[in-house]
């Protein structure tokens, strides 16, 4: 045990924020920490929009339907980008038809996602509250245009970074047997009664947390997330083979 | 800055590994770890493999063609997983057809590699080194044969994690200004020019690291990347689609 370990096992997502700014020397460091994972055969597969203006900002907070993404001090999004290596390689003489495969698009992707969750644990570390925006999904064409997305690059992720203004409880997490295997995947059946201590856990957890009418059972939101209903949603795979990616 | 921030800054993946085994101890305190990151709508999409099997730790070295696979301590494949949610829907009588959507595999697949991430960062804060296995996709249906993976899941990455048996320079990283933008993307052109003094750093820097022969620039290798030859690679998407994901 230390303090990097106890400190990823107290991880809440923050979703109100206190008005404060962070420093440039917050901001400054929190970018460099950022460039410092891995990533996939250390092609550095990704980038970073960093959006500072108040107009983006309640723009990407209206598409993620979340208006505390305007109030969030610090604001990233988080793009699989092969639009560089194209460039390079274009410069080069090299065809770059191999981006078009699943292979090329799912390593941006991890390299985005390890970029995201690295500045994630830096900026916890500084005792500022994050909160990972999938939410840009919801109309990731509009994403493109407004942070003007060139070919061969997809929105992955947005990250909101800032002062916390709420410190919610730790949400319980599933029984390690229901996510970790070893050596062999395990199917489970009756994995509603399995669940049901679980269930009650999440139940009581939305039950205490302030200001939240939600007191749903773990397995009933499940469920509930078969119906979603946010169309563009629906349109990813086209949009992100309109951006040259997927195309096998 | 601090401690946690500090180790950030320092990662370098390590592909020599010593002997000792990981305490049980350290074991168990990485799993619990790797559940404490955000994941998408609270929902947990994602599943652990712990390969311990040494026949299978050898299986998994022969497909990654990386023969320390099977030299880690501890060796977890990261999977996207909407199985145990597609049963629990279906034991509630709902229909599963969004999980074909590519919404929910790219955020399981995010899920999947915010656990990797923290499991990363816990283990380097234990003085473990570690190296992603995208190395598992030359051949992602032996992965899903060997740990048996069902429906509605995918191999996303690897992660071999054991006590560095070496002690490689940092790799420098793009310059910020290639990487992170300012409220929109900026398209860059004779980029092989601009990044040749990002190119000499490199090349210092595989000229340097011990026991390696590799003294390529960047753009060289970004060029060079373009001709992959693994074939199975290019089968990924017809991989997952049999897996169930993707299907629009």
């Amino acid at each position: 045990m230390n303090a990097t370990i106890e400190q990823l096992l107290q991880h809440r997502s923050i979703r109100q924020f206190k008005a404060t700014p962070l420093s440039s020397a917050e901001t400054d460091c929190l970018l460099q920490v950022a460039q410092h994972g891995a990533t996939s055969s250390f092609m550095q597969s990704y980038s970073i929009i960093h959006v500072s203006d108040p107009a983006k900002k309640a723009a990407l907070a209206a598409i993620g339907k979340q208006p505390y993404i305007a109030d969030a001090a610090m604001l990233l999004v988080f793009v699989a980008d092969h639009h560089r290596n194209a460039q390079i390689a274009s410069e080069k003489g090299k065809s770059t038809a191999i981006i078009g495969s699943m292979d090329y698009f799912l390593f941006a992707t991890a390299d985005a996602m390890i970029a995201a969750q690295t500045t994630t644990v830096a900026a916890e570390s500084l005792d500022l509250g994050t909160v990972f925006l999938g939410s840009l999904n919801n109309d990731a064409q509009a994403v493109i245009d407004l942070l003007e997305l060139p070919a061969h690059t997809f929105p992955v992720v947005g990250l909101a970074i800032g002062h916390p203004d709420q410190a919610p409880q730790l949400k319980p997490r599933l029984p390690r047997n229901q996510v970790v295997f070893e050596n062999s995947y395990v199917q489970q059946a009756n994995l509603v009664t399995q669940l049901s201590d679980y269930d009650e856990a999440v139940h009581q957890y939305y039950d205490l947390r302030a200001a939240n009418q939600r007191v749903d059972h773990f397995t009933t939101q499940i469920a509930g997330a078969m119906d979603r209903r946010f169309e563009k949603r629906h349109e990813l795979l086209a949009i992100a083979q309109k951006q040259g990616f997927l195309q096998y």
